[in-house]
């Protein structure tokens, strides 16, 4: 038997991946995942102190956290966006998925 | 024209990865996706032998696999959830998405 | 407030990276984020030069790019399946993302 569940998700450029994970924390996530990869385009490019070219290539982590409450993951999605995004680009997006266990992701 | 699928994905410690990857073949998968990534919090805590801080970082393995049988990737998030998960700490969950050439994810 | 987009999302082997950006760039994607991983399995096996045997594990790259404009996804999952999985194999999925910022997402 499965729970809905809202995972959302944070593309940025490594820099911010402790304040992204902050974050995620206080939103009473009790896990998060970590992978590291590239990326290109806006979504990956930092503006406020080296304005870059389009197109440039950057080192990006993708930071996953899954919430049982859909208000907290929003709230993850707003801050990120209004505190980070407003130096840094990056992307932040929702998806709903369906979780075993569901104890797991509450605090 | 796209088809309905369900993706199933686990997250765990990585000495576990063998076993998950068994299960999800043993479903009829005919493939599998492995990254490789960091972690933190609970669904990533080994708990029967070493049973660590909560908020420890691991060292994770994300694995993901597509199954065109929504009872299969059921199964595969059962069996993980109730064979694994009972001794190691993780997440597994499920995600509808919408595939092309639907053959490929059947055995 | 969210926005309704879409996530394209394709695994394939490495050799066919650089084609599969250019289809997503072509299709109006202002960025796309590249993660490497293996995997095993139909999805991941080259087919036209040397028939593996199935079950290999190869290095994959997974690459997911999302789009505000629905037919752009549908884009490009057409033309990767069309032109590179003709010769190659691998898969290509869509996924109903909901985006902050929706801006970022159009060219």
């Amino acid at each position: 038997m499965t729970h809905k569940a809202t995972e959302v998700t944070i593309v940025a450029e490594k820099v911010i991946q402790e304040q992204i994970v902050e974050i995620i924390e206080r939103a009473g996530a009790t896990g998060y995942t970590i992978l590291e990869g590239s990326g290109k385009g806006q979504h990956a490019r930092r503006t406020h102190e080296r304005p870059s070219v389009a197109g440039d290539a950057f080192d990006i982590v993708k930071i996953e956290a899954i919430l049982g409450d859909r208000a907290a993951a929003e709230q993850v999605a707003d801050e990120v966006a209004n505190t980070l995004f407003t130096h840094y680009s990056g992307i932040v997006y929702l998806e709903e998925v369906e979780i075993l266990r569901r104890a797991r992701f509450w605090r």
